[in-house]
């Protein structure tokens, strides 16, 4: 998986800081997780080609999240686009975009397929057979979920030599990386664990933005391999974020903690503060595994 | 009257073009002209204080002229604005300003006064003391319009020298600036030319995008001090102009030679071309007195 921060800033903007977007890249999937104003400039700059990107998840309808769709969609049929775009997100999306298009007599040449949410509880939203996405609903101001992404557990993979020295015909292969035992042939059972090796392990990465600190989250991301977690505030701000529910570095790190992720990873900070470097600072007398996220950066895992 | 260039490039983005948009500084006023995409940043970034504008004026519904509108809005709201803010728009964006707003469970704690504009004439829409603002009907492929910007012819300046020497009492020297001939302390009539001088010149701005080349514009752009026109296209590719209902930089020197403008401004580029000297190169053939837009510079006149 290959998770590119397009922008991690809330909302009131400033020169260089960009609002939520994110790329998240996983098994020859281009995932594109929010949609603030400016993002077709901010998928440009870090060369994401627009043709890979197929499916958009929107966690909110608030500016920050989401003002950036519209243009993209446009530039996308300016550029001809054939394929389907995907979008999942809150119940209203599609109305704003119908009357956005509808005013500027552009309607799309290629298919818009929205996928309306509305449903207070976790839901499987997409699947095919190697990736998988979860809601995670959240506590804000307004309707807003996360997104689970995990990686189906593969296929156990063949160890050739193995196979070979047992003397097994190739027809069996499938079933071997199955899971299944098989005959050699000589007709003798060969245990499947014997010329297998396990999968590669899935992985996993939830993204939890804009929230209340909330542990009903808890059971949904658990253990997951990396979790982004808003961080709009710093501690002495407490306050301010129960109000706007928001959360600050330190619950963010609480809620890592808690759900014993790998790793955490905090954005969404408020423009207020000079410097980001204090949300690490903060998150790490909580949780070991933090990293801030910044306009552009990459992380792989 | 200074005019700053926030964005002169037409739809699809690339890194370091920006859609249009640009402040006019006019008369102590801060009219803000077309809000494509990222428009706020980019008035950032040009150190236009956001207070200042307090006037909208959107050409139309394409969303490389607005999209950056609905996020101006709410960053206003969040910056805890109290002034109202007068938007001059195609009919149906207040209903999609009302809806996302309405999506967001964030009203404006200032007034939005939407100025709807449906008329295919020429309409004075903004007047006060010093200035008006009149409507310029364009051929588009939706409701679009151009708009007028003209200082009001000032008062008449007074010489001094020669009031004091015609020994005329004050009371009479706000009659003399409105024009008026007047009587001196000895009941002598004063003709007002004898003691007066000619106001400073008023100036104006037109500006224009998008448009096909249409003639029918000149007599309401006829003799301004200066004109944007669009230029998204070179002559080389005309026949993509009209089918797109745009411009060339030829036609755009064209409608300014027959206007007989003070100065052509280019704008609106495809991001096509490499590089736009071109543009300038073409209309110049027509039309001696050319200039090319780019973002974040600065015309004064």
């Amino acid at each position: 998986m290959k998770l590119t921060i397009l922008g991690c800033y809330s909302a009131t903007p400033k020169v260089n800081t960009n609002p939520t977007a994110q790329i998240l890249e996983i098994k020859n999937h281009t995932f594109l997780i929010d949609c603030g104003e400016g993002t077709q400039v901010e998928l440009r700059r870090n060369k994401v080609k627009f043709s890979r990107v197929k499916h958009v998840f929107i966690s909110h309808l608030h500016g920050d999240h989401y003002f950036g769709l519209a243009g993209l969609i446009s530039t996308f049929n300016l550029l001809t686009r054939e394929a389907d775009l995907h979008i999942y997100a809150p119940k209203g999306l599609k109305e704003v975009i119908t009357m956005q298009m509808k005013l500027s007599n552009s309607w799309t040449k290629y298919q818009l397929v929205f996928h309306e949410l509305s449903s207070k509880s976790s839901e499987l939203i997409y699947e095919d057979d190697k990736v998988e996405v979860h809601t995670i609903p959240l506590d804000h101001r307004i309707y807003t979920n996360g997104f689970l992404f995990k990686e189906k557990i593969g296929e156990r993979k063949l160890d050739m030599n193995a196979v070979l020295n047992a003397d097994i015909d190739v027809v069996y292969y499938r079933k071997l990386k199955q899971g299944g035992d098989v005959l050699d042939n000589q007709g003798n059972v060969i245990a499947n664990t014997l010329v297998t090796k396990d999968p590669i392990p899935s992985k996993s990465y939830a993204f939890c933005s804009d929230t209340l600190y909330s542990e009903s989250i808890i059971p949904i991301i658990k253990e997951v391999d990396v979790l982004y977690h808003e961080s709009t505030f710093i501690e002495k701000n407490e306050a301010l974020a129960k109000t706007t529910k928001h959360s600050t570095a330190k619950q963010a790190a609480m809620i890592a903690k808690k759900a014993n992720v790998g790793q955490l990873i905090l954005g969404h900070y408020s423009t207020r503060y000079d410097s980001i470097s204090e949300f690490k600072t903060e998150a790490k007398t909580i949780y070991p595994n933090v990293e801030l996220s910044r306009d552009g950066k990459i992380f792989e895992f």
